[in-house]
């Protein structure tokens, strides 16, 4: 215990540098000692610290001040009932990137007078009519200076979150004179929506055909490719490889917090999302890059119909955030810290401690990554995804869903995503005190 | 002329004093005199006068000045070159509302810093669990102090825009598990987008069943009631009254400057937005009144699956406007001028100028409205339309949009409201520079 207490105390310091990487290998290695509460006490002890630190900033900005220390507050009065408390994972909730967007203060803030943005239209002489002219250039700058999407002689269609996109987009690839619904794949695990979805309206364009793994059908189909996959997160290309097939590529995860950035991708059609990349989930705002002109029409006619273009408000917000990404990767000495830097490194920790969890438990299992190296970051690393696919190993559990729900632990059964239900996905992506009750908890779930 | 001229000079007078109300009786008795040119070069010293009087304000606000001296510079130039620049009334574009923003200055700006509506989640203990709580208080008090519609034991559902909410609906009202789609049906003129946002997907739901005045179909149906309505400005009734109907009311336009408000709307559904009701559209903001849970549960849950919510960013900025039109209402000498009375009086004088240009043309003829009492301006009016549904009456002429068009006025044809191409729909709702150029040149098409 002595030899874990010192491991611990070093791992303690490394977070007080606010999560700089450290091989952390060693720590397996004393794993029988393993105490995940202890570290997650040291864990609460750098988060005062980083809030303390934080405090110069904090009384320039009484907002931020009294809004963070309420919640600080509260978090202490939470982790003194933890026990008690349902933890909610079952959603991809990003909160977890307050604490950097906190830590920046002011520097994304938008202002928007009363006067502006009355118009539907932002520009005329772009396909895309409703698509705000700043935000179309931030996209563009945020993926030349991450390398991980060709844009140069595409266009740009923003939507209300890219799964608005995800259907201008089946809208966009379907005949619209075929004599039945063109077939919608994905291989499973898949994304849990996508068959909800594609269904909900009972479409006569299209219809989900569930997993491409044994899609047999002749004749045309649109096969979604999610890379990272959500809910596993490893890399992917197409399976069903036929030339009748239009690829979907959904890259939401595609950013150096959660894989390697090992090229740019270079798609027909590729789906992106603020609220994975910078965490901005409420702000509603997606954006595809597409290829040919005529699919950019009709998702933009898609985009009208069903809402009429798509808030420039958020457009306008979310333009200002990946400036503020963009120059803090540029430039990180006078313009913060870099955003994918700390984003990934507190994945890394959280990671760690999810491994070290379930280690301890020895009741379940979590997919195991190769290295790659990541032409952002420089470095090689393993994967470490915004979820977590995580399966239950003991026999007697089938459901891991009910399993995980009797302990207070609510997450999504690998049912919805087309595969076995002792699979379950968990979010990684909540606030801190919430993810480091889950690890405790978690580490706690012994055979008995 | 003489007697004119004065008439004239009494109208800009009152112009002078922001568009009060005037009865502009005694204009029509001169109608053989009229030089619509002539008030429009008054109109034009007035505007100028109205600017100039915000100045003290501008200065305080460096924004504002660039922009609104750039637009007005940029208006004098198209001015010049008025006779050649094509006019688009196609599109409902209420840009008219900047006017009265710029004018309230920043009491409606909002400042959001980067860490705020982060996640998806507005209010969890909410059936619609993306409204945001400060935007449904400012839906509650607007439409208490407007008088227009009932909210008290009702579900607000938010929406991208109404017609995310028109989607919606028709999810929520479809039988899930019927032998055929329900037919969507609407008095024509209807509005022209509801047959193609209906039928774009080919759903299996809804279809669209055309004009409500020749349905003859046994079984349900959900009938569309736009009221005013969209395109020709009539209060309206649903027209089939079969006891198997669903009724869902579209009252996008049922505002003060619109319309008299004779009572609180009390029905099952009924749609609202900010595009049409404080001008906001690039807000993208709608809402929903609706009486039945379980429809406020299935619009919820379509809207999940169609955009996972609504722009938290959108919603903060349009509780903040409603706030601000309520408080006008309220108390107009220290909350800034009433912003009903202001737009109203703006229609009232667009309506006067348009119907003077008809009479001078004498090849048009608008709709003719009869008074009513209006419970919230406390007066009787004539409604004063968002949109003019034009007729051509040149016997020559059977297809108006295109005539108009030859005259470089974009209008949208009868054809597309399920109505004779002899009528088309106007705009009355753009700035006015455009709007002016517009009854100036409709004026000079007199018989050949």
């Amino acid at each position: 215990m002595l030899c874990f207490g010192t491991l611990v105390l070093k791992f303690s310091r490394e977070m007080g540098k606010i999560f700089h990487v450290v091989s952390l290998k060693h720590l397996l290695l004393v794993s029988v000692a393993l105490n995940v509460s202890l570290i997650l006490r040291v864990i609460n002890i750098s988060e005062k610290k980083i809030l303390h630190s934080n405090s110069a900033h904090v009384s320039k900005n009484i907002q931020l001040s009294s809004s963070s220390l309420t919640s600080f507050a509260n978090a202490r009065i939470e982790a003194q009932n933890g026990e008690e408390r349902v933890i909610n994972l079952d959603h991809g909730d990003p909160t977890m990137y307050e604490k950097y967007w906190q830590q920046e203060g002011d520097k994304t803030t938008i202002v928007i007078p009363g006067w502006q943005s009355l118009s539907y239209f932002s520009d005329v002489s772009n396909i895309c009519w409703f698509l705000e002219p700043e935000f179309a250039k931030e996209v563009v700058r945020l993926h030349k200076v991450v390398g991980n999407a060709i844009t140069e002689n595409r266009h740009i269609v923003v939507g209300t979150g890219s799964t608005q996109l995800f259907q201008a987009a089946l809208y966009a690839l379907s005949p619209q004179d075929a004599l039945e619904p063109i077939s919608v794949v994905s291989a499973a695990p898949y994304y849990s929506s996508y068959p909800s979805i594609t269904d909900c309206l009972k479409s006569g364009l299209y219809k989900w055909a569930g997993d491409a793994h044994s899609f047999k059908k002749e004749g045309p189909y649109i096969e979604l490719v999610t890379s990272p996959n959500n809910p596993d997160g490893f890399v992917r290309q197409s399976v069903v490889n036929r030339n009748e097939g239009i690829l979907v590529h959904d890259l939401a995860y595609y950013w150096p917090q959660y894989t390697s950035i090992s090229f740019p991708a270079d798609h027909d059609l590729m789906l992106f999302t603020v609220s994975k990349s910078t965490g901005h989930a409420g702000m509603r705002i997606g954006w595809a890059i597409v290829k040919d002109t005529e699919v950019a029409k009709k998702m933009t006619k898609y985009i009208e119909l069903n809402t009429i273009g798509v808030s420039k408000d958020s457009q306008l917000r979310a333009a200002k955030v990946l400036k503020v990404v963009s120059n803090s990767c540029e430039s990180s000495s006078s313009e913060g810290e870099n955003f994918f830097e700390f984003s990934h490194n507190q994945l890394a920790t959280r990671w760690e401690l999810l491994r070290l969890a379930v280690q301890k438990s020895g009741q379940f299992t979590v997919p195991e990554f190769a290295p790659q190296f990541c032409t952002f970051l420089r470095r090689d690393f393993k994967p470490q995804p915004a979820f977590a696919w995580l399966k239950c190993e003991q026999e007697e559990v089938n459901d891991c869903e009910s399993f995980l729900r009797s302990k207070k632990i609510l997450t999504r059964s690998g049912k919805h995503f087309g595969f076995s239900p002792k699979y379950i996905r968990i979010s990684m992506l909540d606030r801190d005190q919430n993810y480091n009750l889950f690890v405790q908890r978690l580490s706690n779930i012994i055979s008995s």
